[in-house]
Order: C-alpha cells, then sequence, then structure tokens
C-alpha cells in the first residue's frame, strides 16, 4: 500500500477545544496557525459588492496576478512577470502543484526537521521520499548551505520555510544565497515556503527567488492577510515551468475562490491595518520571551518571525500529544503537540500561536503559570 | 520525467473568448461546464450575513456534513454517517483525494473514453496508469458491467461518471448495481463522479453509494448548485477509509472556503429555485435537440443529463480545436474541442453546455446556423 501519511494531530486538538468551547468552557486557540483577527474592513466591503456584483463563476484574477507582481517589486526588488503566478486553494494545494509539476515520483525531497507537518507527509503521499534533517539550536533548526552540500547523493529537491513553522526562525539573505549557490552546484530544485512573509520582528524576510529564478515560491493571504478561511495561495514558477505548471492546474484544480480573489486584490493596499497586527503579534511575542522562561520554559526556538513559540517540554513530558491534551483539558488553553512538526524529538516539544490579542496572551500565561510545575 | 498531463484546451478557448468580449465582440459562453444562473438568492443573502459575523478561519461544518446526509436519506434513501463526508474546494481536489486514499503509484484506473479531461489527467499526475476504455454510440458513450468485466488482468479502480461529461449520458440503477456487482467480484475500487447529478432530463440518477457501500463518491456545489467560483465539494467515504482520508485531507489541503460553507448550507434548502434553472436546461436542450441535426449535427449522444450536447463534427473537420477556434473568432459562440475528452477521437468532436438562459441559445443557433456549411 501508499506511504504512511501521518494525522495532523492539532487538528484533533481544535476538534477537543471547540467540543470543549461548546460545553460552555473558556477556551484560548493557540493550537492553529491562524489570526485571530479578521481580514481588513475594506476587504469585507470589496467581498460584500463581489457578491451583489459578480456571478462567481470559474475565474482567475488577471489583476491579482498583476498585484502580486507589484508586491515582488516592491518587497524584494525583483521584476515578475505576472503570467508566472498561479493561484490555488490556500499554500497546501500550491505545494501539491509545486512537487508534481517538480519531481517524478521517488524523488528525494529534502526539508528540516522540525518542519511544517504537511512537507513530509504530502511528500509521501505524492510517492516521494522526505529526506529529513535533524536541525537543532546550534543551526536555529533550520537547513544551511553546508547542510545540503552534505547529503550525498544530492537529493532531487529541497523544501526552505523562512519563516519556518514551528519554529518562526527566519534565514538571512546571505545564507539564502548560498543555499542558491549550493543547489544550482548541485542540481537541486528549490521549493521556497514563504507563507509566513512579512511577519517578522527583525530583518525583513527576503525571497527565495531574489537568490534563484528557478526556485518555485509558493505562499498566501493566509498569514499576514489574515484570510485563511478564504483560502488562497499562490505558486511563483519560473518560466519553463508556466506551461507544466498551467496543465496541472487546470486537471489538480481549476480555479480558486472566486470572491476570495476579488477580496485578496483590496487586501494587498491594506498595509496599515495589517501591520498594526504584527505589531500586536510583536508585542504578543515579548510577553511571552519575558514570561515563559520564568515559568522554567528556557529552551525556545528564535522567532524571528511568523507568530509561533516552539519550546522544549522535555524536562516535564516525552509525550507532547498527551502534554498538549492535558493542559488543553485542565486550563482551555489549545496548542499543538511537537508530535506534527518532528516525529523523532517533537514528544519533547510544543508549539504556541501568538496570533491573538495582547488580553488573550495575558490570559494564557496565567493559567499556563498556575498549571505548569514549579 | 512524470507522466505528461495534457493542458485542458478550454480553458485557452475561454481565455480568447475573453480577450474578444474585452474587444467589444458579443461572445456566447458555452465552453465550460459552469451554469450561467447566480446562486439561489438566499445562499447571497446567508454569505452576505457571514461576512458580518464570521471571522473566517479554518473551519469545516458540521451543520453541512449533517445536512449532505439528510440529502442522501432524501434523494437515495441511503442512511450514511456525517463523518463520511469530507469537504473540498471544489470535486477536483475530491477527486485527487480519493485517488490518493484509495491507491498506490502504478495502479490502473479504467474509465470511459470520452471522458473528463482530468480523469486521465489527474491519474497520469499522481503516477497511476488510466486504462481509457473506448466507449462509443454503441454503449451511449459509457462504461458497462461487461466492459469492465472484460478488462485483463483486472485494474486496480474504475471511474464511473453518470450523468457524464462530455456527453450528459447517465447509467441506469440495474446497469450500476451490474458494475458494482463485477468490481466486487474482481476486487476493483469504484470512483463515482456524480457532480452531474439532480441535472436529468428522465429517470432521477441513481448514486452508486446505493449499490456499493465501499464506493467512494465526488460531487459538489458548482453545477446544479449554480456554484462553480465558490469553490466547494465533497467526497464520500467508506468508513474503513475516513480516518485516512481525514489524514490526507489535513495535510494536502486542509480546510474549504468558510464562507462558501455557510452558502452551501443555504443551497440546499432552494430546491424550488435551483429546479427551475433546471427546466430552463430542458427547455434549451429540447431546442438544441430539435435545431443540431438541421443543421447537419446529427450525431450527437443522447444527453439524458447534465447540460451538455457532445457532437460527431467528423464530416467537417479532423480538428475539434482548430474547429472551435475558429468558430469562436468567426460568430463569438465558445465551445468546447472534443480533444479534451478523448485523446484518440475526440478530434472530430465539440462539445457545448446548454447551462444559459433560453435567449442565448436561441443566439448561438443563429449564429451556428449562418456558419455551419449546409
Amino acid at each position: 500500500m501508499q506511504n504512511q501519511v501521518q494525522p495532523f494531530r492539532a487538528i484533533e486538538i481544535s476538534g477537543l477545544a471547540r467540543r470543549l468551547a461548546t460545553e460552555g468552557r473558556s477556551v484560548l486557540h493557540m493550537e492553529f496557525g491562524q489570526p485571530s483577527m479578521g481580514p481588513p474592513r475594506k476587504v469585507l466591503d470589496v467581498a460584500r459588492a463581489a457578491i451583489d456584483n459578480d456571478r462567481m463563476g470559474y475565474w482567475e484574477s488577471p489583476a491579482l496576478k498583476e498585484r502580486l507582481a507589484a508586491l515582488y517589486a516592491d518587497r524584494y526588488g525583483v521584476a515578475i512577470d505576472p503570467s508566472r503566478f498561479l493561484l490555488t486553494c490556500g499554500a497546501s494545494p500550491a505545494l501539491v502543484l509545486a512537487l508534481s509539476i517538480c519531481f517524478p515520483a521517488g524523488a528525494r525531497i529534502a526539508m528540516a526537521r522540525p518542519g511544517y507537518v504537511a512537507y513530509r507527509n504530502t511528500v509521501r503521499a505524492l510517492n516521494m521520499v522526505p529526506v529529513e534533517l535533524p536541525c537543532g539550536a546550534e543551526s536555529r533548526f533550520q537547513l544551511t548551505a553546508e547542510a545540503l552540500d552534505a547529503i550525498e547523493p544530492a537529493p532531487d529537491g529541497v523544501i526552505i520555510a523562512s519563516p519556518a513553522n514551528p519554529t518562526g526562525t527566519i534565514i538571512g539573505g546571505d545564507e539564502l544565497r548560498a543555499i542558491a549557490a549550493v543547489c544550482r552546484r548541485r542540481g537541486i530544485r528549490i521549493l521556497s515556503d514563504e507563507i509566513y512573509h512579512a511577519l517578522s520582528y527583525g530583518e525583513p524576510c527576503r525571497s527565495m527567488t531574489e537568490y534563484d529564478p528557478d526556485a518555485v515560491i509558493i505562499s498566501s493571504f493566509s498569514k499576514y492577510y489574515c484570510m485563511p478561511g478564504w483560502r488562497l495561495g499562490w505558486l511563483l514558477v519560473p518560466p519553463d515551468l508556466i506551461e507544466r505548471a498551467w496543465s496541472y492546474l487546470g486537471c489538480l484544480f481549476l480555479t480558486p475562490p472566486t470572491l476570495s480573489q476579488h477580496a485578496a486584490l483590496a487586501a494587498l493596499d491594506c498595509a496599515e491595518e495589517l501591520d498594526a497586527n504584527v505589531a500586536v503579534y510583536a508585542g504578543n511575542r515579548a510577553r511571552l520571551l519575558e514570561a515563559l522562561p520564568q515559568m522554567g520554559l528556557r529552551r525556545i526556538a528564535p522567532p524571528d518571525g511568523a507568530f509561533y513559540i516552539y519550546a522544549d517540554i522535555g524536562h516535564l513530558t516525552d509525550d507532547s500529544m498527551g502534554f498538549c491534551r492535558k493542559l488543553l483539558l485542565d486550563t482551555g488553553v489549545a496548542t499543538g503537540p511537537g508530535i506534527d512538526h518532528d516525529p523523532v524529538d517533537g514528544h519533547r516539544f510544543f508549539r504556541l500561536s501568538f496570533a491573538i490579542s495582547a488580553e488573550e496572551v495575558e490570559q494564557a500565561l496565567q493559567r499556563l503559570g498556575g498549571w505548569l510545575p514549579r
């Protein structure tokens, strides 16, 4: 039978959290990478107008692709032809599409461990082989050019994630350039998941497309743009893959939601409101980094970006799923078990999403403080 | 490199049609299986309310699954546990999910030729092998139990489509039962694409789940419910596949659009308005079946359901794509080339969608009548 695909266990935690909420419990949702803020007001206005004025057929917005090209010019200083963007129902199908167009069955795809649960599972579901490289605190939980150079034989592809899930760590421009050089030399195709871009607390994020024009870039409106349930993502492909990507997109997925494309076009002009959210996350991050070590959670991956804390709980448990379940049942604080992100060492980590309000973070800290052993 | 995936050529026709419309040309869109009617008014009201009241996080509607179970009880007289439904961004990813959870790489999947373009291409994209069975007028362009019994060795799976795209032909209950029996005996897993259900012009459609509880059923809100751009479909899986399907869904796709789930729940209570659309299609179908033979298009597959005419144009061309392109450029009538549906014989067929208004059908007939050689 096929390669085994593991369940996404945070979904189980989320289901339990919703059940508790239905029973009247006060639940704080820190288990998913999902902003609790809704999208900007203008996005909602545009969506209402689209309901009135558009019949919502199958559609791909040319204006949205033009606007994405402008975003890449502004943000990264790169000129991208709008035809290189493909619009998808979120980043998840964009990853399926990227892997499908780039690699045959049996291809070996390198990735960091810990990493987003879907990387290794989607690679397996498509009958490819994940090559998970253990990345600990010494490499800031990230792949390096050196580590990629050392894999024998060279893998067919690599998934780069910066800012990363679950850690939030960012790979700087110099290291991205070095990774691009190693991959070019060794013939490794780069897929770069940039879904957390614009969510950084120090230097801005650099895109792999600045360093490797042959990289395939994955992104979406679910994180910085606060539109997870709108299901809209994009793939940026090199020119020689456009035709192939189009054929696959039409057959595997057709078009993304029409309404969401109208709304997303508006979202791209709402930087002020969206950056105010990032300021809230920055405050939450500082507060958590101050308070959690005082509760004994001292080994935390450096959260340069995204909105996660990935903390070592090895002194408390060797069963992160049991830990998260008990924490939720006892306190109403829903978190994600590290085992989703790392099948080897994840049993001693958990992940908190801080894309919530400052008030919710304070409540979560109070509950955690009372629950964690001193 | 991977198996070749062919482009969906109707998308190219549609792009040309939109370009002509931009230039001020009058275009009649009969190239896609897309209702020109929007969804019922109540669906739009519910969508507006959801924009006001829901933050649109990642979400799967339990109420929608309950309501789908009620639909299957009403329509087909079968009791389905709501947990057997998985919600997807349309039927296309539902097919990707169905194939992925049922079959390993290399599996042989039987299907009718002609058939929907995505069947053979998605099977190939997932590194499986399409086994295309030529189905002509003698079998009403459909697979039969007899034909499935004759494939040696037995394929691993089969895709059943009733009503079919591009022909609209329906497989009756007795033949579905016979197909189920052959597949059970030979160990062939059935995937049944029922996206055109509730669109029939004689007997109502029967679901394969009535005859084979182990069949995986694919459907969506894009056709009868007139919600193509809302991107919402579902998969109905047998109980022993639920857990596996959940793991794949979470990793490959996450959730479908939140807004669309609210809207679809309302659509399921709008039978009166939706059946009025079907009455329009029935009128269009009768009109086309009367007029097209007078224009020399006499060999038409029996359009029992869906909203397509699949007509033989072998006396006019051996290049259906060129035919459709020239027809569009000359008259503004956009149609789909048979080569999408049948790589062998499709060069002498084209497909018209009649999910448009009666007035548009009259205009199309006028233009076609003036253009087709007498």
